[in-house]
């Protein structure tokens, strides 16, 4: 265990992959404020609050505000995961920490950028173009994996 | 790989992780159990077995128990497998067994609670406060990695 | 670091387990290319293209194609992350290299199946069959897993 820590590559895999995976987890909070303060829920238990059965009705709606962020989750479970997944095998087959760091530091900064992009509804292709270069780092990254270790 | 398995933080998150995963990936056939008997598909080749095209086109609907169970599924999605990706990073760290436990504990309960509180449509914070409380154990687990592990 | 990646079950999962996240990760550009080519985008800025602000809004709209796509990728976030996260606990328990292999060798070929079979519509249980297979899969891992290490 001890060991493995001491890999630089892999402190640097463990670093990232945890400030994106707190990225990712915080639009779920986002959301819920969203949802409340646009009063704009999925459930009718979540409307419970509301003072008659008419007012209850009205806050089972969507709202475009609440569906953006949740598109932007989304987009985080689609990208970051695979991200967080493959990167970790990545780390394992021991790569060049210059080579790793590029990768990992690239795609961070692409997804704080593409949410940015996203939730305040800024013109393409700012959001396009960080999603774009997110993926191809993990492709990169997938590659080079399967390059160093292919056991079919 | 043996030494790795020695490990009782390792072993602990194995064990928790694993439950969670398997609960969270039961929720796929359960979705299909509530489409089948609700009669409501998404896919017109999954209502292919209607008898006339007007059973078929009926069976493409939305049912809101089947979007319940979807619903849960997908906060699974967006609170499991980021606690399974940093509970991982934050078992090689080398936390203290009972803090580690601790986190690994509450966060599963937490979960189990939550689905329930979910499916049955439970008053509120049946289901709000174990997705807090599971969210602050996987934020928790982060800040710890990032407190003693940061290669930037 | 060197002895972990001499473990040949690990290189089979890292080998299979990028195989299928690479694919997991192509729904996404493939989800782009259908909402361009039907002209179907979720979000105002995405149609900032069209020419007149009555053609913009008629892009923001739900497509059938689009849909199946979306719904074939969600399928692979709720079955391919559980697999990669179980089959990497899996391959830390040291199972033998035959029985791991025909579990991610069986797992990858259903997922590809079963992504054909959604994208293009086969008639059930072309994509049905191996989503239960594939399933089973996973949860075979799982009870492996549980059976060989349990610290609750």
């Amino acid at each position: 265990m001890a060991n493995l820590i001491d890999n630089e590559v892999l402190q640097a895999f463990i670093t990232y992959a945890t400030i994106v995976t707190l990225k990712m987890l915080l639009m779920a909070p986002w959301t819920a404020y969203f949802r409340i303060t646009r009063k704009a829920f999925a459930n009718p238990e979540d409307a419970a609050h509301g003072k008659t059965p008419e007012d209850k009705k009205k806050m089972l709606k969507t709202d475009p505000d609440v569906e953006r962020v949740r598109r932007c989750h989304q987009n985080d479970l689609e990208s970051v995961v695979p991200f967080v997944l493959i990167g970790l095998l990545y780390a394992l087959t021991g790569p060049d920490l210059s080579t790793a760091l590029l990768h990992f530091r690239v795609f961070v900064v692409c997804r704080f950028i593409h949410t940015v992009a996203y939730v305040f509804a800024l013109p393409q292709p700012s959001r396009g173009l960080p999603f774009i270069v997110g993926l191809i780092t993990t492709l990169s990254m997938g590659y080079r994996i399967l390059n160093s270790v292919m056991l079919l």
